[in-house]
This record gives C-alpha cells, structure tokens and sequence, in this order.
C-alpha cells in the first residue's frame, strides 16, 4: 500500500518494450534521429499546434526551468501561487536558470485567482527600474495540492497575464491526469485558454523520466534549445526519451494511464467519506485527508505508505495526509487502505 | 558502417534487462531506493574508495558541470587543453553552472604537458584581485583527440596542480576506454594519481545515459547533491539509472565492452596501414586518420559515416576523419571499411 | 520644502573639502593608498573590533549584494522582512550576486519577530535537498518603514539565527540615524548584539556615495575583495571613497549629521500631533504619515515635496506620505511644513 | 616620478569645482535631475548621436561589463583580443554579467586583424548547438598594450563583425588619448566607423570615476538600464556622476587633458630614443619600453615608478617597463626620467 508519490511506481511495461525497440543499430545523437522527430510531430499533433516548438527533457526541474528561463529575463519576476512547485521544491533551479530572476507569490493558496494574480502584477512594475520587472505567470495543473483549474480559470489568468502582456507557463507535471479530469483536450487546456508555453509531463505517470516542454510561439525554440544544452539536458542517445514518449503517445496511454490514477483516487474519496476530511477538492490523483489519529496508527500498522502532510507523524492529533494513486496502484491497495481506515 | 560517434550504438541488451528488473514495484525516488544505494557502494568498491562520495547523473555535460562548479568558485578559472570538451562542446555549461567561472586553455594540443600547466598556472593569479583566481586542472582521459594520458603524466600533472593546492578533475566520457588500454584500475587512473573527482562515463560504452562522479574527498557531497538538484538533474526515478550502472558494474560489463571497442579501433589502424595517415596515437576507440581523396570517396561511395574533423567534405585535398568504435560496431564493418579503404 | 529622500540632499561640505585635500599627487590604486588603509583602519576603531575586514563600496546596492553574496551560497535563502529594501528595490540584485540564490519573506510588517523569524527559518529546510538551504537572516535598521529595532531585538534575532547556525546581516543604510535614536554604539548595535556583517552606511547621510562593509570575522576578507572586483565595484582611484569616509569619520560627522535629521523628524512629528495619523513609530529620520486630503493638498500647493507612499495622489480619500528628514533639511523647512498642515 | 598608471593621478581641479557647484540643494536622484539630463544631451551632442542612449557608471568594469551583458546573450561568446582588459583584468566580470558566457581569444596581439577575427568567428559556431556562439567582438582603443586601432582598421573589423549580423563594442578606457592621437571625432572613431556601443572614459583622464556607456541603438536602453541597477551601479546621487562629466565636456577638457598625456608620453619616447627598445608604437600615452638594466636600475634610484611588464626586477637582464603618462604628469618629471637614463 504505497501512496508516497506518482515518481514511487514502476513505468509502464509499454514503455520498457518502446525503448527496446529502439535499442538497435545505429543512429544520429541528439534528437536528430528519425524517431525522436516522428515523437515531436506527434506532440504537435496531441496538441494541434502544426507550428510548435516542441522538446523533450528527462526531468520535470528541468522542464520548468528551461521554460522559465527561456520566457523570463533575469531581472524580471514570475508570478506562481505559494506553494507552486517551482517555489517551494526545486532548490532554487528557476532562480539558477534564470541567471537570478525571482519570483513573486500571488496570496492566496494554490489555485490562483484571477484577482489576486492581477493585484500582484499591479503591485510589482510600480517602482521602475528599482523593483523586479514583471515577467511571466506560471500555473501548475494539477496543483500541488491536488487541486484542479477549471479551464475557464486558466481562461482569466491568461487573459490576466494578457492585459499586462505577460506570457503564460503551464507546469503540467500533472497534466494528463488534469485533462481527463477535465475531459479536455491538451490543446484545450493550453494554447486555446491562452497559455504559451505547456510541459506535458510523463515522468509521474507511467515513463521512466520524459517531460515535453512545448512552446506554442515557436520563435523560442533555438534559444530554448542552446539553455537546454548549456544545462546539460540535451541527451546524446536521445532516442531513449523518444522512445518513452512515443510509448506514452500511443493509443492515448497517458490518457488511459491517467484515467486509472484517477480511478483509484476517486474509489479512495468515495471510501474515506465520513472517516477523513478531505483539504482538496480531489479529481484528479492526489488526495490531502485529514485522518483522525486511531485511522493513522491502524493504516500505520497495516503497511500503509504516505506522507504527513501536516501534524505529528506520533503525536495524538489528527494528520493531514497526502495519498497519491498512480496508474500502478493496484484497486485491492485501494480497497484495503479504505478497510483498513474504516475499521479504525 | 557508422563511425560517427561511440553515441550513435545502442545499449547493450543487459543494460535494458537490469531496467526491466528494476521495473516493479514501489520504491522510494531520488535515489533513495535500496538498488541506488548498492550501486553506489559497488562503485566505491571499484574505486577502492570507501568513503568517497558517488553520484550519478545522466549525461557527460551535467556530470562535468557540477563537479567543476563544486570545485570552482565563480571568481576562478579552470585549466584544461584548448580542446578540451568543457570548452569547445558544452555551448557554455561550465560557465553556466560555475556562475561565471572561466576557463584558461594551457597552450599545446589535447595531452597538456606538465611544463605548459604550469607555466599557465604560473601565469594566471600574478593579478591580485584583478585576474580570475587559479581554480581547479581539468583533464581529459581519454582524449578529444583519441590520445592517452600514461599514468605518469597525469601523476605528474596532479603534482603540479597540487604545488599550487588546485584540485584536479578528470573528465571520464571514454573512462573504461582508458582503463583498458592503460590496463589500469580505476583508483590508479584517479586517486592514486592524485585526480580528486572523476567521472566514470558509460553512456559512450554501452548505457543509455548514466555517468558517475566521484568524489574521492566526500567533503563536497552535500554541495553536489544540492547543484544536482538545482540543476534538475536529480531523477526522482531513480532507480533506473541505478540499474544501468548495476549492469555495467557486473562481470566488469564496462570493461568487457570497451575491450570491443578498442579491438575494432586496433583492427582499423591496423588495417588502414600505408593507406591513411594517422593524426593521433589511438590506444583507445578513436581514430583521427587523414584519408587521401579518393579513399573519403570511396568510404562514402561504400555508406561509410564519419565526421570529417578537417578538409572539406567535398573537395579535392585530403580529410581528416574521426573514426569512433564502440562496442556494437561489428567486426565485419571496420573489415568492410579497411578493404574499401585499401582498394582505393 | 523637499521631504522625498535622504538622497535628494547634497553632501556635507567638509565632505567635499576633504575629497579636495586627497586630489593632490600620484598615489597608488585600489585601495592600496596610505589614506584608505587609515580609513579602514579607523572604522574598525569606531567599531572597536580590531580584527574586522572592512572595505567600501559606493552603494547601498552592492554593499548589501556584495555581503549577502559573500555569506550565501546560491542554493541558499535570505530571511529578511517582506518590506526588506532588499527585496523590494534591488531590480533582483542580491539573486544576482548570490547567484541565483532567494529570498524568504519572514511573515509580518517591517520589524521583525523572533518567533516569525524561527517559524520561518523552521519552515524552510525541511525538504531536504528539494528545498531552498537555509542562509543568512538579514535586518534592516532603521527600517524601510521608518522603525527601529531596539538592541534586545537585534540581540533576539540573533539568537534565533545562532540557534540555526546561520549568519547575520545588517542593511545599514540608515545606520546612523539608529544609533543616534537609540543611543547605541556601532559595536553594540552590530557585533555585541550578534550581527556578523554590518553595512555602515554614508551615502544617505551627508557623503556622496560610500558605504562601509564590515565582516566582523575577517575570513571572509578575500573573497568579499575578489566579488566586489567582478562586481566592477573596486574603484581605482580609490582615494575618493576613502576621503568621503574620512571626513564621516571625522569629529564624529556621521553622529552630528544623524542627530540633525532626526530632530528634524522629531520636529516634525510633534508638528503633525492632532493632524495627521503616524503609521509608524519614527525615532530616526522617516515618518510615514497618514495626512487627510485637505492637509495633502495644502501641502502641494505650498510645494512640499514627498512620496504618497499609500493613497491616490490626485483622489479624494487620505494619503499615506513618507516624509524623509536628512542632515541638510532646514529647519524652518519643517517649521513651514508644520504651519501649512495645521492650517489646513 | 609616477608612471604606475593613468589612475595613480588626481582628478582635475575644474572637475572637483562642478562637483562643487552641484553641491547645493535637494535634486531628484538616480540620474532624473536637471545636470543628469543635461549631461546626458551633451555627450550626444559630442558623438553626433541624437538617438544613443548614454548612461554613466563609475567604473570601467562596469562599463564594459554592463555593456557586454546588454548586447551578448549567456550561451554566447565575445571575441576579443588575447590580452583585453575585459579577460585578464576583470576577475571575470564580463562573464559574470552575462550570466555565464564566454570570451574567445582572438590569436594575435593586442592589435586583431581582421583575419583573425573572420578566421576566429568562423570557427566558432560550427557546432550548432554544442559550441558556444557567436556574440559580440570587443575592441580595446588604446589597446591594453598602448597601441592604436587606425580609423580603418575598426571599419574593417566592424565589417567583419557586420558580415556575421555581430555587434561591436568599444572598450575607451583610453578613448580620449586615441582620439586625440588620431585626430579623430568621437563620432569617426564610434559610429561612423560602425561601433556599435562604445565606453568613453572619463576616471583614467582626469575624472574622479566616471565612464559613459553610449548604445548608438536606443533600443538597448532600458534593458542596460535594468542590469545597471541590478548590478549595483545606479547611484541614488547621481549629479556627483554627472557633474564630472560636465566638466570634462566643458571645453573640450577630455581632449586638453588627452593631449596633454599624449605630449608627455612622445617627449619621453623622443628621450629614450637609443636607450630604450620600444615594445609597442606609442601614440597615446601609453610605453612599453625594454630597459636596459643600468638604466632600469638607475631609475629606481632615482625615484622612479613604473610597473616591470616583463623580465625581473631584481636580476640583471633588461626588463620591460610599462610607462604611463597622464595629464598630471609633470614636464619635469619626464624630462628628469629621459636624463636619468641617458646618463645610466
């Protein structure tokens, strides 16, 4: 029973078989082999964006710096939530990519509202060339708390960003999970609500490590090229990344992938009703629940593996725990957590 | 017949078995998984380094740049050859992860000379403040040129940076290509010449992407973890760079394959002896050859690839080829490419 | 009538003569000259810490930069106050100077808690290497909000960082005016009280533009010297910066200049008793006053020159005005200030 | 007997008087003052620009290096000459401005060709996204060696810097003396020549330290602006800066102060004719002579200062002499040094 992260799980057998395929004979470094441009048509094509510029790295830090960086100079600020990923877990990598950019944290909590985005833009660019220099808007969806961008809140943050022509990042560490919770298409989700840059991540669910990071003008693209090479994420045998995403395009796997997090997820809700609290609103695959002490210690005692988001992992209060499903997580690990707490 | 890189081959089968291996169950991420661990200790045991700290990271570029920036403060410079890789192939990713550090290119070819390090040793830090500050010696083994350092010359090399107390870092893209030809052991190719971090390369011998970095004085590994991280080169699954470097630790893979590779680059010299002129001293994978005209044509008549290094490709003079083997390329095609070279 | 800025006036006379006592004769650059030996000297008697590194710089900016830099690496956090000059109105210099390093807004208004501070410092770390480092703690006295932090507050801060093991800095740009308030002497204001690196400075207090950084533990000489050269701040003809902070020094200049602009702020405060709103706690030279729009009006019309800090300038409702008192407002300025407010 | 440097001398008395008459009053800071405009007006007036952007800064560090940053992106490489200020004197500034880049050594002396400039700017940027690549070419006039670029030589290396759509900067530490030694306008010597951002130097002239940056295309203005303030270079009193440079305007004083180094340093290279080897072809004001050692000793008896470029203070073969004459240096003390080695 271990709901520690979507990066604990295995990849999918899929995925092992693509990068078998791949693994023969001889071919151009770099990206410049006939399967790793053949992966980037087909993102164009997931995403309906015939002229995108579109990349793959090996890690999500890397994704979103690179992005970042790319879209932001460094004596400009990026506008997250305060508890964006790209704030609170990444030791500083925006910062290092952007040659000493900031970023700004927009009050509130994880999912942005249109009006605290646009009061934290006024108040930054007030001071001309002594204050940071106001720079892009970055989202992340699913949020880190588990919560979800309806797409017409993505709509206004964009048309927020828009009104003082700032581009848009979308931290999709989560993504396929947020667009089948949404029902969405990816370009719904993205260029067509107004984001312009997209990391489309697979590294949590189902691939070994590959993020595509697409970039919806694709006049960044050299730029975006020469930081991801400076930063020593442009991989010689890059048909290894290829090959994974490739997988992951596959009948839609990371849609149906995400689908079964999502499922999990969802059997969990339903089964903590009246036993946990929730402190998300859950629709996609990651759970945050109050567990009242004797739940923790009986799920504790049956083996169950999860982070202590808030409270004493051995204290007597309640825990506020964080449960992720990922498309691995076996139905019966479901079931049993939920028999477990419910006995407790 | 592809002799354009030692990363243009594949993986070797029991590289992507290790990952299939790997490939099940829950584990924790960031190399905190119990494969992890062991692959770490089994390259200390290699080293013969018990306390080193080790660390893995996917590609030569990051594992270069993060040990340099862990030695080097911004305000100095680094010496190396003036072909060296961190300066002509890393589109300013030394630079980059120093914080503006620099590099001081010791006149001479590709196997710096005692007497050229230290006469630019010398030179650099008679500035005061006014002049980058003397940092770390960076060498090549083996190098960009397909030359071999002999064990003495990179003692005598760490003697010198060690009169002026500079730390020295050996760049190890093509490692086991050196032990092999060396017949040298791991820790008589670093610490016990005097080399403090080294990268222990396998993504140009056989991995898809994994190199090692050794540091022999563990002092500095919290501060490399922490550029890892920020670099976005720390994978949360990491477990399956562990286990490609578990595969190439077992039964010595890494120095069963670089045997190959070396043995097809010493059936290439041999073959092409009285027909190309050879432009360095290979003992390792890597053939710089000067090919008259009308053997380049028929090389490529034949399909032959190769960087021309030097000449024009489609001219009259002779070129300069470099000719990379690995460990997949097939006996039959250097036998293929000596024959259509000698009929020429 | 110009209340705007500590920088908007001109520097002391004996400033100027004493720069026109050094323009005499050839002497040796950087630093090295017999007169800026003297002045470092005398500042670490003034600071009765004989052992210190000073040196000086010509802004505030790289004053602060330089030291935070010096103490924090770029994987590291700065704790400062969510109104820290630092933060608010650097265009990002210190993430430039540190590298890419942050900073951690301590939740509160301009002065400090210990508990803040703890719970802060507290909260960052606990990510292990996904986090921000914790780095050094930073405080500014007088604040930017115009309050001073009583010696037991600084001594409290201090504690907080020790317990922690981080260093502290203190921005002093106003630093005279506090000390004057509070009575203090440099040593106990800074190193007595726990601060391990104090910006002392002069520019907004009658010089020209210097400002002395002191590392109260020496061992950070070296390094400061070689960051503020590749920050282009080691001024060759040194004499200039030497000879301001001469004069500084000179019969206690820096006191007497202090104690003028503080009772002018004291004046004024009295003045506005009954008719404005203080917002905050002046004892140095800045009163942020809330002044109701009749006042404000009447204030402009008779030319007085401030910032309306909070508030529309042009609008109905009250304003907010930072009213800044410096050694050369004259006193009958602040008089006729007073007569205008009273009479609105 | 002072030939150390053109910064071992005083400023002007007429530039201590401006600063004088600046002295009065409460002026807005930060360069938005009346004197700061003005300046800023004339110093287009004198380059013929009506367009440039103009700032000023108070070192040459941050002069070169804030230019550089502006116009040379972090994953590109500046080419310059083997011995420019901006690589051995700077304790890499220039790269820590641009955030990482690179300098590339022009193979030559202090004087590039504009073969070697092709030859050096064709053989980078042949790596596509592996090298560094192309950014600005920097030209040092006077060079660093005391040897001066003809009118027509900057033309051809603009042109060759045109040919590859690069920028062009100019390092004028020195400009005056070059402008004066050539008979050449600013203009001619800038733009007209196709410079595209060139340093006019005041702090090695007769200034207390104060260099103009002029961006012939405005474009760069706010961008230089914004690295300006985040490098700590943007003085809150400003009219100190600008009233330096108003004196040096004022008259032509650039130019009289120019000439006045320039005619010292040709009496003494008439005096040393037969006693000294010259190593450069001074026309500005810069010497390097090879003394013979008699002559170097006697010097030293007699008081004089001047750095050994080369060769051994204390041995017994000749030395090189680097010998700087300013505007301050004294007929006497020429002609005293011309007697002293003749007589040697």
């Amino acid at each position: 029973m271990n709901f520690t992260s979507d990066n604990a799980g295995p990849a999918h057998p899929s995925v092992l078989e693509a990068m078998g395929r791949a693994n023969d004979g001889h071919v151009a470094g770099y990206g410049a082999d006939a399967l790793s441009g053949r992966v980037r048509d087909r993102i164009r094509d997931l995403f309906e964006a015939p002229e995108a510029a579109v990349e793959l790295v090996a890690t999500g830090t890397a994704a979103n710096s690179l992005a970042l960086a790319t879209l932001c100079q460094p004596f400009q600020t990026v506008f997250c939530s305060p508890v964006a990923h790209i704030h609170e877990d990444e030791c500083n990598a925006p910062e290092f990519y952007m040659g000493g950019g900031k970023l700004t944290l927009v009050p509130g909590d994880d999912v942005m509202t249109p009006d605290a985005l646009r009061a934290a833009i006024e108040a930054e660019g007030t001071r001309g060339v002594h204050g940071a220099q106001r720079g892009p808007v970055s989202i992340t969806q699913i949020t880190e708390r588990g919560n979800l961008y309806p797409l017409e809140r993505i709509r206004q943050l964009c048309g927020v960003a828009r009104d003082f022509d700032l581009p848009v990042h979308l931290d999709g560490a989560r993504f396929a999970n947020a667009a089948v919770a949404l029902n969405a298409s990816p370009a719904e989700m993205t260029w067509k609500a107004g984001v312009d840059v997209a990391v489309f991540g697979g590294t949590k669910n189902g691939l070994m490590g590959v993020e595509a990071v697409i970039f919806f003008d694709p006049e960044a693209h050299w730029e975006f090229e020469l930081r991801r090479k400076r930063g020593g994420h442009l991989f010689s045998k890059f048909r290894y990344l290829a090959a994974q995403m490739d997988a992951y395009l596959e009948g839609d796997l990371w849609r149906r992938l995400a689908t079964d997090a999502n499922a999990r997820a969802a059997e969990m809700v339903a089964g903590l009703d009246g036993v946990a609290t929730l402190r998300n609103a859950p629709r996609g695959n990651m759970i945050f629940a109050e567990l009242p002490r004797p739940v923790h210690t009986a799920l504790r005692d049956a083996g169950a593996h999860y982070y202590v988001w808030e409270g004493d992992e051995h204290g007597t209060d309640p825990v506020t725990a964080r449960l992720v499903c990922g498309w691995s997580t076996p139905p019966e690990d479901v079931a049993r957590f939920v028999e477990v707490a419910r006995a407790a």
